[in-house]
């Protein structure tokens, strides 16, 4: 995360520049950066786009997306008419071969020549990144190893077979130091302060370990259905769709080890470690480490939602999941017996995505036993989002003349500590693909690491189809296997903490 | 704190009914209590008083002392009323032999002759105090050791030899057990809560040592002057009046070991522990373990106030400390090397008293040293008034694009977080009096040892008058002489951490 560096002229070469992607989350984060002075000089944006698109169109799109979609709301018309100066478009059928050569011919004429960075994101579908990585190398666009970078995004694979595939052909063609893999939840704020808070302060560190800790429990809930993405839910479902990159990402930054330096391979190497650690699980073991489960309709905030069958696009018989939870056991000195339960959903009771940890209960209790009738262990939790924070929960006494605890709440917010903008997740990361900071990024191994983590539960879910799909109402916690899942170790979901709640409807 | 046993009949004997601290803060808390159903039923307050003072006169005075000191203001009519009824009167000179024969005599009148409890609250001058307990004594009043109380409070005695004959009165006439000597500051809520953080929760005692503690700070600060007070402050100063009790307390709070149980002889000896431990001050070390100061005039608030030497009943050459600062050590296994440092004065630049945990560095800054120019080690501070909460100082990444740490807070506030009234100090130590609970209370090896530590810097002190006073302006925080004290350990004093400042003036 050094950026001092002064990033030289730039071309940023945007593969799908008329798709969801780019018009959610990248056009609105490029013009942002832009505001905020955070482009390198003599930047180019060069947005290819499929079929017959013309330049007008695609400023239409782009101004449009950051009045849809970015945090400061519509451009103002100024910086956005600098902002268009900066934009260039080219039409590319990206199946064909002469489509690169086309780009390199434009791309000579964009940069005259001169030594520019050069920067590809695949804001595509997942089955062009091969190709137009073979076709970026075909063409001789990848070859400068110190000035081109290449930026993909989950979903990099279905299975690790197709991972491998995909990883394969970007790297036959680009060094594994241009490779930049997107989880968006490494860029949020919340998640980078996982690692400030645990390695810049002294007190965490010491109790972070089995001695202390009884178990940490991962949520990333949505209030979400399928939404328009049935299409690629169908063929993904929870487990690929969340645990593999974000849930997983969550647990290696709880649970690694303090790096060296902040450097990229540092960082990365410590999370591999963690996943090196993860117990795999067995084919014979998913029935008891792994639940799935399917949203029924139900009612969310009172109004009544499908069940995901109902939804538009999904078939009414399928047996993808919304909902997974797993156990998992990282089997190393710091972490043996304290299990990490994660779980993640959609259409669920509350958008929240935390990180608790349990710690254990104090190992003698002095207080008279009426005094501890309401006693819970330490409970510090991080908020990722929607709040973004950190709570510690512990127990005080209750003022009055008789000694009663009962827990209370110690909050840190990041909004309200910070009189700061706080820059969306994609600004962050653009901005690091840039300057070259590949800390933030997923490595080969990790995510070819989860894949080999997950697989055994992919196999045995998609070989035994779902006996009672849909198992959990929209607008619940999950389905009843999900709380058995963790009462068996006579544990149970630690309820999201939540801020403050809509006001009673009545 | 075992509050469920049920309370005899019981006879609250109130000696200086009319004075200072019966008016501001027994009596108030008596109806408070009462208004709370938190007295004992059947319950007689017996307000003893000195020359011709009818029961009307006392009544009228009890009613203005509620209105001007309560926290709930004047009281209501018709609870009043109720209270009256419970309320006897007598006048008596307390340095007559024949007053305790007639209060005995009266004291059968009230109780008719069952057993009653009797508890008899010395609100008086110190210097009556060992002539009330041996007349007491002397006319049978003390001898139902199982029923009899007697409450004191500081200054007990000015020097060692002066508390041990108080205490040898006491004691002759009262087992120690009978015998409760309150320090006020173990009443506040935000006090008694030390130790139910550090032992109702798992996380805090694993750090709450010498591997993760740098220094303990105790800052008790007032903005007031001396007041109505000169009389006495001119013959204790801030070492007596403050450091004696209160201070020493507060660490012992902090420093003390796990106790077994919550009673009070676990607690009583656990805190005697940390006495023994506190290293000896030797005369020949005063000079670099304690400093001293008086206020020299100034502005507080914009307002200007006259130095110490200028209020009214100082005299103009005092030699009285309005400040003080001590560094301790505690010597034993879980403290060698932690230095606690200890100051108190009066109009000092703001009102408060909290303990200032500062850990230790991070053993190693993985961040880049950029990152880190902010850094600064945790702190954990316990406010103990006018905040009433928990302060956790740490470090947190800015949001931005750039790794910056910047100290942030992690709050907890008693009022926020308990939506209930908080009982006064005084309710609280009344109500202990009545249920027979010394563990607030201070046990006469404590404050013995109390005054045996601080011995040799009053005999230091005396011998030797000051040279620069006054040395420290009002509304300041301190001498410089106090800042060398601690800056020679290559630290320096936490600055306090105040609540919502006023607005700034223009």
């Amino acid at each position: 995360m050094n950026h001092n560096l002064p990033a030289a002229p730039m071309t940023f070469v945007l593969f799908g520049a008329s798709g969801d992607l780019s018009r959610r989350l990248i056009v609105p984060a490029l013009y942002n950066l832009f505001l905020e002075g955070g482009l390198p000089h003599q930047f180019q944006l060069l947005a290819v786009t499929h079929g017959d698109v013309g330049r007008e169109t695609v400023i239409a799109q782009f101004h449009q997306a950051i009045a849809d979609y970015s945090r400061g709301g519509a451009a103002d018309e100024t910086p956005w008419q600098s902002f268009v100066e900066l934009l260039h478009t080219i039409n590319l059928n990206l199946r064909q071969q002469d489509a690169y050569r086309n780009l390199a011919g434009r791309l000579r004429e964009l940069t005259a020549d001169e030594t520019r960075e050069l920067i590809f994101y695949m804001a595509t579908p997942p089955l062009l990144f091969a190709e137009i990585a073979q076709g970026l190398g075909d063409a001789g666009l990848a070859d400068d190893h110190e000035h081109v970078r290449i930026v993909v995004e989950k979903p990099l694979g279905h299975d690790l077979d197709s991972f491998l595939e995909i990883n394969q052909a970007l790297q036959r063609n680009f060094k594994e130091n241009q490779i930049f893999r997107i989880d968006h939840f490494l860029g949020k704020e919340t998640v980078q302060n996982i690692l400030a808070m645990r390695f810049a302060n002294a007190i965490f560190e010491p109790v972070w370990s089995r001695r202390y800790i009884d178990h940490v429990a991962i949520t990333v809930a949505e209030t979400l259905g399928v939404e328009h993405r049935a299409g690629y839910y169908e063929q993904a479902g929870a487990l690929r769709d969340m645990v593999q990159n974000h849930l997983l990402q969550l647990l290696c930054l709880v649970a690694m080890e303090p790096p060296v330096s902040y450097d990229a391979a540092d960082i990365r190497n410590k999370k591999m470690d963690v996943m090196h650690a993860i117990r795999p699980i067995t084919a014979d073991q998913v029935y008891q480490t792994a639940v799935r489960g399917q949203y029924d309709c139900g009612w969310l905030s009172g109004n009544a939602v499908a069940a995901y069958r109902g939804e538009p696009g999904v078939n009414s018989r399928s047996n993808t999941e919304t909902y997974a939870a797993l156990k998992l056991h990282v089997d190393n000195w710091r972490w043996q017996d304290v299990p990490f339960y994660l779980r993640t959903g959609k259409r669920m009771a509350a958008q929240v995505s935390e990180i608790s940890i349990r710690f254990r209960d104090v190992p003698h209790r002095a207080f008279p036993a009426a005094a501890g009738l309401n006693a819970q262990p330490v409970r510090l939790v991080m908020q990722i989002q929607p709040e973004q924070g950190i709570v510690l929960k512990f127990m005080a006494k209750e003022p009055g003349p008789t000694l009663r605890l009962r827990p209370v709440n110690m909050h840190f917010n990041y909004g309200e500590a910070f009189d700061m903008a706080i820059p969306d997740a994609y600004e962050t990361l653009l901005r690091d693909v840039m300057w070259g900071d590949a800390t933030l990024f997923m490595r080969a191994d990790q995510v070819e690491a989860a894949w080999r983590l997950l697989m055994p539960v992919i196999e045995v879910w998609s070989d035994n189809p779902a006996a009672g799909f849909p198992n959990y109402l929209a607008g619940t916690w999950g389905p009843e296997a999900a709380e058995a899942l963790i009462a068996r170790d006579g544990r149970s979901w630690l309820i999201p903490t939540l801020g403050t709640p809509p006001p009673c409807p009545i």
